[in-house]
């Protein structure tokens, strides 16, 4: 069974749409003003992203669920350091195609977050402090520091593409529940520092969503950050491609 | 082998009684006075439901565990499409093994309600706020608007049809893992504003019970609100059914 | 393969004591004074209690992993409705077999509670709330009153055991997670008046040790009670393999 | 497929360092001041633990991920009580494959702990308390007695590893996501007095890293302590490998 490009579209767009609205969703639970989860706590954030990349693989199983630009880039290079020419069957690794996935996903991105946005409206409504708002959409640093932001991004994508890469290596078939736990931990473990954007479409889909949305007292969407989880995740994903076979290659 | 209607009507009876005892036991134990799981916050709430999910789903697994009126509806149309005209082998798809679908869920969850209203008897007795109480039975608007609410009802039934459906186009074998994992992501991100009732069945059993049981100082039973979370719900897995085609035949 | 007498009684022993000595630990870390797990928490409580089972069911897979004396009587009542005369290959089902099945959880209970006792030892010293300690070992009442406590445990192991045993009529392969789970969901959701005993040895076992064991300042084990967590989870057992072939037959 | 010595350095290498990076992390984003999961709660650092095994298991899975020196020991000890001379196929078990794996995870746990600290480099330097740097990268006692701080924790590897011994006798694929659960509940239940190294690996190299590492007003790497957690660690692991035949090989 071979694969087109616009079933890959779609797989990519709808899954990044899901994960994208359980993710935004579970921030706007905890941090919006008089929603029935508020002060969930911070395992709970982790727990809603990681159900998210859980549901949103599902949905894209067979375009092999990136969701992530980071990811796609990370499997195209490693592809082509393994000698496999394709993303799945009939559907090969080039700049059309990978631009097909990012766009995809970006897209889905900014669905997804328009579809928190309507889930949440009374509370966005009610909630008066406009950095909460932007919270729920977009990764901010706790600590503003341009350069040890991206370096914190680089190392926690780093984790992230490095270990779906080994996932393939092992005969274990929990999939879609691997990929979720990753992500549980990743945030758990090395959200601390910038709230681990470690998904450029992840970031910037919903930064968007934000800027053209009408959102009550919305305040700014901080483009000033909105190169850091895209550049972070984006190294790090190539840095995981790159140093993945040394460990990969020997264990096959 | 083939099931029957009477099979059909006490597998879901059962895995919908023990979904909901579980269920509502949870908010019982965080909400009600006196307990042990007193102030156990939102992500135990949100366990205890994916878990009741979980173990509905294998009390009632040959009958493919629906356990949701609104997931009934969204299979009917969704093996309808795809020209199966089976819920389950020997149980064909039409009005009236649908209504024997949900009827045996809303029994079931009537019956899952009392037994919660039983195990919690004196800690019933001992709260002193009626809303509390009603709390444990059905779910209630943070910010009451009739129009919001079911649209928020719908965006979270529509992602837990809508992944449900996508399931059984993957190869992954976690079947009841991943509805209670679904089910806890969901509650997580997308039952801030509602309490994800995503499930008529949920609401409307366990809010009859609550009107006929002679519970101490119960108040009123909110019948003004009973329609949203039956309305939104159904609007939600129909939705879910006629989009997921657009994804599920492409990737199958 | 098949099994004896004496592999059986080890299997369970080594079981329910590394299911006793994790749950009463969680218990111990949650509630003595000066522990690195203080205030942990409810979900982190059941947590610890499922993670148990999870690792007793484990060590003492090859003779079913009983680890409760309600689920060897359970399975015992349900396998001669089945006419299945045997508990595992080579070991028949009768009185004999059953009571060994019994002692060996009880003796197991009792080991697991003293290493939990010895690993929590400064702690138990430090503490000075004589009923903190007697709650690591066994469960209390939140509301003292023998007949709804009794049926509070009813419920809450029949839904166990039930569950259980209709686990044996789907394909899904997470044994020992499963149980896990449905442990964590029952404390969760059915924990709340009387701490979920749902198991005679676990509460049984650690009484005993509370009992013999020299702990500083101990205060009173609380025989009083003590019946409530055997006959409960007992009749909670039976009722779940009597009813259970209602659903389970028909499922077959 | 056979192995040779420098695939499994790279192998216990790489899983060790991604469970230290994670291990060490969310404590990090619990405890130092400014990040996002302040206050995130013992469950979210037992979370955290976890499923940095879980992710380092993947990455170490063909040389057997045993990602401490405790696991190594007992699978030593047990293989050869079982006439089983190979570590994995074509790597014999012996004084030089054993330093070999000893080794490997010790700088893979000194790389990791290193990557933590650059992850957070300024929630480092923001925070005011020497002793919670020290806390990010290694354990200590709440109550400090060398003696029960070591029966601690040969208590909390014993089972451990006496439990991943037992896994090899089920037929249960959970591999990966078993040993992470079995480490979450082992932290829950187990790790109230000492923080639970339960791997000299784990505590040893983060130290090391706490005492070459230019940390801001970093205080004492409190070396008095750190023979507990190697030596505890150790003795449980020898223990589990010569207790577990009495149960393994009867259910083999």
């Amino acid at each position: 069974m071979t694969m087109n490009l616009l079933e890959i579209f779609f797989s990519e767009l709808f899954g990044t749409a899901i994960l994208i609205l359980l993710g935004t969703g579970v921030v706007a639970n905890v941090v919006l003003k008089g929603t029935k989860g508020n002060a969930g706590g911070t395992l709970m954030v982790n727990f809603g992203w990681g159900i998210g990349v859980f549901a949103g693989v599902y949905v894209a199983f067979k375009s092999g669920a990136h969701l992530n630009p980071a990811v796609t880039i990370g499997v195209a290079i490693n592809n082509s350091l393994n000698g496999n020419g394709e993303f799945v069957a009939g559907v090969g690794i080039n700049a059309g195609s990978i631009a097909l996935y990012i766009v995809a996903q970006l897209l889905g991105a900014i669905i997804g977050a328009v579809l928190c946005w309507v889930a949440y409206k009374q509370h966005f409504d009610a909630e008066p402090i406009a950095a909460n708002k932007l919270g729920v959409f977009s990764t901010g640093p706790a600590i503003r520091n341009y350069a040890w932001n991206v370096v914190t991004e680089v190392i926690a994508t780093f984790v992230l593409v490095f270990v779906i890469i080994l996932f393939a290596n092992t005969p274990s078939q929990l999939g879609p529940l691997a990929v979720a736990l990753l992500v549980v931990g990743i945030g758990a473990s090395l959200g601390g520092p910038t709230g681990y954007a470690i998904n450029p479409a992840r970031d910037l889909g919903p930064r968007i969503a934000h800027a053209f949305l009408p959102i009550k007292g919305k305040g700014s969407s901080d483009w000033a950050y909105s190169w850091v989880p895209v550049v972070g995740p984006i190294l790090g994903g190539v840095l995981a491609a790159l140093i993945a076979p040394i460990v990969a290659v020997w264990v096959k």
